[in-house]
């Protein structure tokens, strides 16, 4: 709290030094910040200060921040239509290439083929590269700024090309040994650098078991290999073993916590990541997710209206209508979430498929048992109508179990079909499993018809 | 895959090695493994054969081994228990502070005093120190090997001192500066030292604005701050700005992935971290819930039975029922993401809790009219009966803004009374919204008796 209040001074200030045109006293200042910090300040001034700011940093100075901040908010892109194209292009030189791919992704092509057509041909072209590869897997995210080095050299030249290396490398924690051809054959960390004597050869200290990710894994593999083996990066190669990239652990967070919040955001059906929007725009996003369910259970409401003379004999039926619903779909939505899990963590090797759905299913007539039998004491000693009770509990056990496979099922369903599990939302479950629930509850009533006539 | 089936195959030849009792042979394979594989191939073992293992291993390679995997499995405790206590100790001995204390907090006390007693005394009351602090706070999950310097040195002292706890410390990418009674003066980064010049001062090249996090933050906090700055650990101070310890990138990865997996567990109403359990014991996690929410469904159904007449003179009623309140969980169940979403990324300063609660409220107002309107041509259409339609149509735009309200204003309530606004969950919000949904409808509905009877 003390530090927040104590930042909005100094922001105050620097702000008033903007406005003042004391460039030489801002710049002390604002040079001295974090650059996380500086990407805070720079988020806090309107357009005119920003177009001032940029006379005073270089695009290097401005693509340090970026480095940092690009991640955080949604509309990078208008930041960079109120800079001049050259600047925006030595910026992007500037940048680390997986950062700066990062940005132009958030462009239209026209855009990006003006800025590219600016910058130096070299980094263009390998930003053009990277910017071939698919959405979401590791050559998407990685950057090219590694260190490498052929293995019949000593560690103190390692050591040497380390230090004129450290400015621009995006990690100096790590340099990769390769072969002539570029293939990855070892890598040493610094902490071994450090330790080994100056003489002796990077071919008796690299390690040769080098863990390296494939350029077309998927990112989320990517994130279990870092957080498996506790790594701050690892190398990028293609099918032939030629190194082409690193990922880092900060990008690795980044990816988590998408990949997080984009499960979370499918169980609750809304996209959680926008949160600071208006009403109305929140609305047009919620609504046709919203729409399409009311149609779906629309058809739970014609199921329930051709039963409508069975309610009319016994209105007692129409009141466990939405204990059951709401309860089976309580239960589904547990075995929801626990196959989207399962299928997130699991690894190629798991069976699973099968197992997890009877597992499922098992643990849905378990509870379903339970749950059913409660019901029956409950509504028997309640209304004094053991069959009722009896009717209720059975269709309870039937809806819960039904519940259970179809939120295991479904999400299985999605990932065999190559889709993402975790679309296969909470509210559509619970939704669908309304319908179900109805079905298996008046046919179930029907059955006992004869005894609830006047109820 | 290929890669799975190679390690599959080395696996067994170890074990072959293990069975056939050739130790040296043994230990060169297993050793030139990267820790997290020996992890992996230490859990396909039999009982007798980690027996076997033990002997061939010394204390400080299953520490190493353990560093890496004690975040892996939940039953640690199982593993210590087959050891020797004195073997157990030298072990802990050996592990990172951090590790070690994660270990120990998954046993109980006796079994952490008896081990406590068998370990060097310096090394015991560092963790006892540490097992001392809050579970989820910095001091909880900090490590207290770091690497920390007076700054009177040069450069060149500086890296012979990293060179020598190169073996020991966690991180050696940071090198703390403190005062001579251990206060936090700064930092400077490996990649500064390697750049500068080997004479210069430490007071010359360190950072003086160094970020750190207070050892009674909570972890949540640490995270955003490395993810933010893209730390690759953050020091720890006490209240006097003492240096107590080191938070690493790793931890934050594993707080960043239970923090995601608790708030999925708490919109799914389930334990999702217990994966690989049978279903009599997921069962028996997951009754209590559905059985409390069964209650509170109850209530419901006593609310609908209190309107059976009305039912039973227009049993048209009861159709709608599932549809009115499955639509409104919907809705509701976006309102809690998105404020649960909301509450864990906010800072202090964030005014957020009345905004929030408005934004929801309006936005189930836009939503609740459009669904309204939309169902009210569809009954009316369908049911030849607009007067139906118009009831439906009210009491959808009613309950869809007061689920959003209870969507949103619980969790918040949750986190102003000191709980993680997490626990509420999709389960009960949908359930409670079934309760207010129907008390809406029956209200709206009874207005317009009239006309509702006989049909």
């Amino acid at each position: 709290m003390n530090e927040n209040v104590e930042m909005d001074q100094q922001f105050e200030f620097l702000r008033r030094l903007l406005h003042e045109d004391k460039m030489a006293e801002f710049r002390d200042i604002f040079l001295d910040w974090h650059i996380y910090e500086q990407g805070q300040f720079y988020f806090t001034l309107d357009e005119k200060e920003r177009h001032r700011l940029y006379t005073y940093l270089s695009p290097k100075e401005i693509a340090d921040m970026f480095d940092v901040i690009e991640e955080d908010h949604e509309d990078m892109e208008d930041y960079l239509a109120e800079m001049s194209p050259r600047y925006v292009a030595d910026m992007l030189n500037e940048m680390y290439t997986d950062n700066a791919v990062d940005l132009l992704n958030q462009l239209d092509k026209r855009e990006v083929a003006k800025y590219l057509s600016l910058m130096k041909s070299k980094d263009a072209i390998k930003i053009k590269e990277l910017l071939g590869y698919e959405d979401k897997t590791a050559g998407s995210i990685m950057a090219t700024e590694y260190v490498s080095i052929v293995d019949n050299q000593t560690v103190r030249s390692a050591l040497n090309l380390l230090k004129k290396k450290a400015q621009e490398a995006e990690i100096i924690y790590y340099v990769y040994v390769v072969s002539e051809t570029n293939r990855l054959l070892g890598v040493i960390s610094l902490r071994d650098l450090i330790v080994a004597e100056d003489d002796m050869l990077i071919s008796d200290v690299k390690e040769e078991r080098v863990i390296s990710v494939n350029v077309a894994d998927d990112q989320e593999d990517v994130a279990k290999t870092i957080r498996d083996y506790d790594f701050l990066a690892v190398p990028v190669v293609d099918s032939e073993d030629r190194l082409l990239g690193i990922i880092t652990v900060d990008d690795i967070i980044d990816v988590i916590d998408d990949e997080a919040a984009s499960d979370y955001s499918g169980l609750a059906g809304v996209d959680v990541e926008a949160i600071a929007e208006t009403p109305l725009k929140a609305s047009m996003k919620r609504l046709p997710w919203l729409i399409t369910l009311l149609f779906l259970g629309m058809s739970t409401a014609t199921l329930i209206s051709h039963y409508e003379v069975l309610i009319n004999e016994a209105s007692i039926l129409a009141v466990f209508i939405s204990l059951i619903t709401g309860t089976a779909g309580n239960a589904g939505t547990q075995s929801l979430a626990v196959a989207v899990r399962r299928l997130a963590i699991s690894d190629d090797k798991d069976p699973g498929f099968f197992k997890l759905i009877l597992n499922e299913v098992l643990t849905g007539a378990i509870t379903g048992s339970v749950t059913g039998i409660v019901i029956f004491a409950v509504v028997g000693f309640w209304k004094h109508n053991y069959i009722l009770g009896f009717v209720i509990g059975v269709a309870m056990f039937c809806a819960i179990t039904v519940a259970n496979l179809a939120g295991s099922f479904i999400p299985m369903l999605m990932e065999k079909l190559g889709f993402d599990p975790a679309v296969a939302s909470g509210p559509f479950i619970t939704t669908l499993s309304d319908l179900t629930s109805v079905l298996i509850y008046f046919n179930i009533a029907s059955l006992f018809m004869g005894f609830f006539i006047g109820t």
